[in-house]
């Protein structure tokens, strides 16, 4: 279910602001599809380009981390704040970004293993080791 | 603040139980500093062993992902999870793994970044396209 | 799916108890349309009829903040807890005190930009600053 | 650090609508101790008024569940939801209500265990088994 | 959907590893059923060993919580978590072992009321009493 | 604590650019006080243009909703994220924007019970009304 309709081609082709971004994300991806994030998001022009922008910025341009590890950082984000849409989106973007079995092994034990010690640290409010403070 | 006394060294060397694990965490990570996660959980030694023994097998055995990669992603799901020590903690375990700053820069942008499209997602609730789908 | 059977308006007829608080819902609301909520909570009066009446003074009695302001409010919270169910059923209610499509759009932008500096504070644990805080 | 004055017993003396409140408190809990929530919330008597008015109901009045489970319960959900000052005086109540360092020790084993497999499970995006649905 | 392949028993057949653990699924939970979480564990089969040995240990073998007490805090953990599979399963569980009408609605109750008492003391920040503070 | 240094007025001088985005925040503001969370993110130039550009035209720049309205909701979702310095600083913002103690006493109302039924909701995995569902 959905609270916004999603875009069609159609829909995209009779607004230029929308279509422009359109464009560029079937022009930097390389491929005609384009997922409903952004025919959601296409409801709102504004945000769909900054977003689009942001998304550029930070998953695209290269940088010190591959696209797999910053894919990976993806899925464990949005699997603890529970966003289905975004686990399955950046799962696929991670196998395509070279996630072999054997990560995505361990990227599920890491996601677990963090949230049980996560959950533990907070039911005992562990006080930090003063080592691990910066001083502002 | 604390919800349990955090065990001084004294008291480690008066349980066998305790003292073991600690023992294998200075061997295992060649240091004499054991911080206060474990003085903590040494309050119960059933789960005491148990976390210690996960924590060996998923973060210290060699595996796919390199002990840096695994750090940023325990920095993520902590950070989701808001756990403040977790941060602290394993933040510090990732400058010891080598990250730089340029590297920590990309880990907030894409923590950031994958926070807000997981909100937006949510508030829009968008259907998952069917080619992400895995079927059963 | 759910947990629990959501009563059909013949179950509601043959409880009192339930049915007073349907009646209540129709009455105030001024539609015979009872939402799935309302239909799951039947299955525990006492949940159902303090949870009405809390509805009522907080939701519905006139307050500083607009219905609509209250309803926007309510989508921030649900979005955040990922209450997919809550999402939904508030969207509906912010359009219909009068939500338009650019509120809308910046309600998505507050959201999305809040998560992400939320998640970037977290990651760095910047100390409040001494001009915030409220001396008990 | 605080957003709000916490009351003193000086300022409650000189509010005849927050003082009922506080005086209940102390009778019900045979306590003339009244700990920082109550001065914070007695800033909003309606607020402070509802509330007490539901924890009476919900953990106080006679009920299936034990006074020691219900506390255990609210500790377990105040640590997913990360409340510090929650994790703190419901770990204190339970204590109270008779929780032994083994049940304890058990309460946090299933709170790690539960946020491990939830994390993972989310990771997965598993389908809900048919036979757990309820027909609604 | 999922992201992952769901395992049929003629696969599971074929996986010595993988069989090893549902047969003593099996074996001990009496019943030849074994739901989706398993299913999809199974594509990893260093992941399903550890859990599956986790879940014996922590809510299986005896302890001083009951296992109907030990599911409602499963239950209470996966609410505030917004895990839907594990919400369903282990309401189902609980179920089993014994809850009742009444019981459910107490703990709608609790979960309901920490909740909204948790997001109120977040909002203000009320600072933890000293006397519930554990000197480490 | 913090897991990076604050940046001084000093340090800000000898960069220049940390110093145009502090000078801009210094003159949109109309204040030469700058809070923690510039100090912290000036480790990373590139995020904190990014931040500080996204704050400029979602929070500041003119639209539908007031300034008031805008730090509720980022309260609001401060609050369910758990982000004590978000929410000390935005609760700060909101009172500089007009917030009453009657306002105030509504959003924490409006908070407590939307996490409340949120819980709830989730708790009975309640289906979505057709009704409330956009078809996409």
């Amino acid at each position: 279910m959905t609270t916004v309709p999603l875009w069609t081609d159609e829909q995209v082709e009779n607004s230029p602001r929308v279509k422009a971004v359109f464009d560029d994300i079937r022009a930097v991806r390389q491929t005609d599809f384009v997922n409903n994030f952004w025919r959601a998001l296409a409801n709102q022009p504004d945000v769909l380009e900054r977003i689009w922008g942001q998304i550029k910025t930070v998953m695209i341009e290269p940088g010190e981390l591959s696209p797999l590890v910053k894919e990976l950082l993806y899925v464990a984000v949005s699997t603890i704040n529970g966003c289905s849409y975004c686990i399955h989106s950046h799962t696929a973007a991670a196998w395509a970004q070279g996630m072999t079995p054997a990560i995505y092994g361990e990227l599920q034990a890491v996601i677990g293993l963090a949230s049980s010690t996560n959950a533990i640290v907070q039911a005992l409010q562990v006080p930090v080791d003063p080592r691990f403070d910066v001083k502002g």
